[in-house]
């Protein structure tokens, strides 16, 4: 059974990812150390306490749809009420409409331990944080004084509506219409698909935020505007009033995240009120909702990594405990005829060794995107700009590696099951098929990694990444001169992978700066995962030094000798491989 | 829908895999090219258009246990009548007990293709081909009298009974019982985990190969006897007697492969028969059985091999042909307003064209192990014991990489699709769940790649694996003086990846002469795949060279060029990643 690395996680937000710099400048108000400590603690007790334990239920009986009504599973809604009721919802919202108003850090954190529980119960409350996100930041008072305080205490759930048939990846292709109506309200028409916890059991009432298309909007993405759709009107005295023309169709069935239903929307098709047409409210302005949904869709991307880092670390701690109870065969050396613990034999020390300091390396990675969040947030001036470009930078790769890694450690955790890891009642199957989804949802990795090498590479011409690559290199200088006997080589690996990185980087804003854009993404995937593994392996090498833990440099020499290889191999794709990819790919198209 | 890549494999079997040398020189009888030609298009006509279309039947109904009867799914039974009607399942067994004898080369393409169609299905008929194959080799005249012919027919299936709760990987624990009966029979007592087809409804009589262990057996594995137990015994007249005492007791809810009925089967339970004990007759000699089961498990390795690359076709046919049709964005340079079919987009095509390498890879290593088992079969003196060396050097990298590649290609294939990949009616989720089961079952990866090291590599002190790589660098030289402008720089890029395999090799071959094996084995994972990639790669390249294929020689070109350089990586943590490893690994033994 998972139990929240409460040390671990507290660790990396002290030593990696800059939470103590944090605190001692006084960014924070009052936080102290002792906080954080008590908000994780708890946060890591409820994950392991009260969700881990309704995870198998959720996989075995799932959400079902019934008589239009979305059923989910056996005691998920009690859990949902204990979840809101222990004030978890409002850890970072905003303190004026109830929340805590705690840092993105924090929240990731608390976030990471939820979705270790169970990634398909911890989704739901995500979307909320998201919707009251984009409220906050784009909704009118009377919106925000109708609706952000029961979002805030998770009295209602909000919801993500961007996805349409024909328009996945493409939101411009969207076609969802809204019409605009004499009160100055509008009428949304349409089918949004794959809508995350769309109808639930959870809560009275649920908050929509919705793409659509004004009829004089413009063609493609600068034509969508954002609307919040409530499944139930209110009445003027805030009580809840007539059924919004708004339901359920259908929800899927998933290879995994069975829990969490994900439900097909139907918008105005005159199920429910007087004349078809649901009633939406304008958020922002018309024709920027793009804009408006990018802001959530960015924290979104960060929660979705989270979920990578959740479910690999849950399947590590799974892997380890089985091994440590399996014996077959015997190690060399050994006395006594009995067989040997399996974490006993070489190749499975390598195998849970790899899913651990992947973990780690994908942790610092998404908790340095939050701190980055944090920064641009609580800083002033020329600052803000540098940790907003630090977080733009970083959402890519905090969504990507983590996702990747959480398939791949989930799937060596099965691995290590063997025969049994097959079998659903052990559980490892489900972790992987739970992760799968990760590299999909909120932007595919391929999407992340497009996004990274064409929008993030050239903030500044160049400058900000180059930046940060300067940064880790004097993280990477910093090991060298640690004089920690554990770490042994690693600055210098590390430096031979920063050095990969840095050519790679120089190759693609090469290509950008000749408007060669189309053969910069011929190597956008591999750049990522170049990107992500020395900067990964570098935090973890710098907390290691931060901490003076030997362990922790134990760890990240492993990774740093065993792992960091790959960056060289990376490298060459991206420099060297899209001649050969451009030439082989004619017949794909053929046929 | 799966189309049979007849062609493709054709190309395999004759310019990569040396079919073409072993019918010029007569090696197979009156083998024609033609007749090659004409079985591989019917097998594939079996497996499209038979075997296919019930595939998506089998995943979702599963096999049921009711009433101690397995019930396979709707159609199942019937399908496997006419699979049996047509010949199939008498491919490759012996002439003299009415089998077709055919070379394995071709058995394994054809067992490629049905299971491309479904594993869930194939897999059933596999299990009879090995068991066929042990009692060949090892089984009394009397005995193959009585079960050979129905076997070879398929009239009757045969299972194999190895894996019980303590005895997993480590057969050596194994505790089923074998008493001496009076008559020269044995009676078996004792239970078997993970029996696949251990009961089902195709055939009415079930030949079950059982390991089990003497009253005066030494311990370990030196203390195995291998058992025929029929479900049903015969009469005088070979008439179906009364039922033995053995029974299925529960059937797995798996990840995977839910067509096929994964059986814990008890022996000697006394629920048959006036007194309890499964009837067993002796399989070669006692305490000689695990001897016997290894002749019958290195096939099974092959066949699993081939799971692997079966399912990675299907998963890229599936890939492609939705890439082709689903339309997302628009790349550069398109007239029109129409978006663009995804396999336009640079990321895209990069994921297709590594699936459909990998895949080629993977298939020419299995296929040119299924040619070294041939030969080592039809040839004679000297020449037997060199492919007899090169059948074992090349089992355990047959199994490993190909299943492995099933998994990276299905999950792959997986994201292609977005997130319709991710709800089980598109199928693509169903692929990776299916070739899940590949890498553990047949002995996991990480035994193969133990297996690899410490068993095959000192094959004649390591003269025999330094003959292969030397052969492999005549090939990478052909490349090179090919004159080939498709091929780009492949022939530089082969001569890398096998320095790194050479290199690799050395400092395992020096390790294990110092007696140094525990060091060897943490290395031995990251080898096998670094020996599989540069294999695989001249492998193809080769066959590109031989038939002077433009469009196969380009891909050979992607393949060298994208994915050769992982074996730098790959050979630095064989050499280097050791010490690391050792340092990290002592706390995974605490708590």
């Amino acid at each position: 059974m998972y139990r929240a690395p409460v040390e671990e996680i507290g660790h990396m937000l002290t030593h990696v990812a800059g939470l103590k710099k944090m605190l001692d400048e006084g960014l924070t108000g009052d936080l102290s150390p002792d906080l954080v400590e008590a908000i994780l603690a708890e946060a890591g007790r409820f994950a392991s306490e009260e969700i881990a334990p309704l995870a198998r239920v959720g996989d075995e009986k799932g959400a079902q749809l019934k008589d239009g009504k979305v059923i989910t599973p056996p005691g998920w809604p009690e859990l949902y009420r204990k979840w809101r009721q222990g004030g978890w919802n409002a850890l970072a919202a905003p303190e004026h409409w109830g929340g805590q108003g705690l840092p993105m850090m924090l929240a990731v954190a608390a976030l990471e331990m939820w979705n270790s529980g169970s990634m398909a119960f911890a989704i739901g409350p995500t979307l909320t944080m998201g919707a009251i996100d984009a409220l906050e930041k784009h909704a009118s008072e009377d919106l925000k004084k109708a609706y952000m305080e029961k979002l805030v205490t998770g009295e209602w759930m909000g919801t993500m509506n961007l996805t349409e048939p024909q328009a996945g990846s493409d939101l411009g292709a969207l076609k969802t219409r809204a019409e605009r109506a004499a009160d100055g309200t509008y009428r949304i028409f349409g089918q949004k698909i794959f809508i995350t916890y769309g109808e639930q059991d959870f809560t009275d009432n649920i908050v929509h935020l919705v793409l659509a298309r004004l009829p004089d909007a413009p063609a493609g993405t600068k034509g969508i505007s954002l609307f919040l759709v409530p499944k139930f009107l209110m009445g003027d005295d805030g009580s809840l009033g007539p059924h919004n023309d708004v339901f359920c169709a259908s929800i899927e069935h998933k290879l995994g995240i069975h829990g969490s239903p994900t439900c097909t929307m139907i918008y105005g098709d005159g199920k429910f009120g007087a004349t078809p047409g649901a009633v939406g409210w304008l958020v922002g302005e018309e024709n920027r909702g793009l804009a408006c949904m990018f802001t959530m869709m960015n924290n979104a991307r960060l929660a979705v990594g989270m979920q990578g880092v959740a479910v690999a670390e849950a399947a590590y701690q799974k892997a380890l405990a089985y091994a440590r109870e399996r014996r077959q065969g015997r190690v060399p050396n050994t006395t006594g005829s009995e067989m040997s613990p399996i974490v006993e034999h070489p190749d499975i020390k390598r195998t849970l060794l790899t899913m651990k300091a992947m973990t780690q390396a994908a942790r610092a990675i998404a908790y340095s995107c939050a701190h980055a969040i944090d920064m641009a947030r609580l800083t002033g001036g020329e600052e803000v700009v540098h940790w907003q470009q630090r977080a733009n930078l970083l959402t890519p790769l905090a969504k990507a590696f983590p996702t990747d890694v959480g398939v791949e450690v989930a799937s060596l955790g099965l691995q290590v099951h063997g025969g049994m890891g097959y079998i659903e009642e052990t559980g490892a199957a489900a972790l992987l098929r739970d992760a799968r989804i990760a590299p999909i949802y909120e932007g595919t990795n391929g999407i992340q990694a497009i996004d990274l090498v064409a929008r993030k590479l050239p903030q500044g011409n160049g400058a900000h990444v180059r930046g940060f690559i300067a940064e880790l290199r004097q993280d990477a200088e910093t090991v060298r001169g640690a004089n920690m006997p554990e770490l042994g080589d690693t600055g210098e690996y590390l430096g031979a992978a920063l050095d990969d990185l840095e050519e790679a980087t120089e190759h693609l804003l090469r290509l950008l700066d000749e408007e060669q854009a189309e053969a910069a993404l011929y190597g956008a995937t591999p750049y990522l995962r170049l990107f992500a593994l020395a900067a990964g392996a570098t935090m973890v090498a710098r907390g290691a030094v931060s901490a003076k833990s030997a362990a922790q440099a134990r760890l990240s020499r492993y990774l740093a000798e065993n792992h960091l290889a790959e960056t060289a191999a990376l490298k060459r794709t991206v420099v060297e491989g899209a001649d050969s990819l451009l030439a082989a790919a004619g017949e794909l198209e053929e046929g």
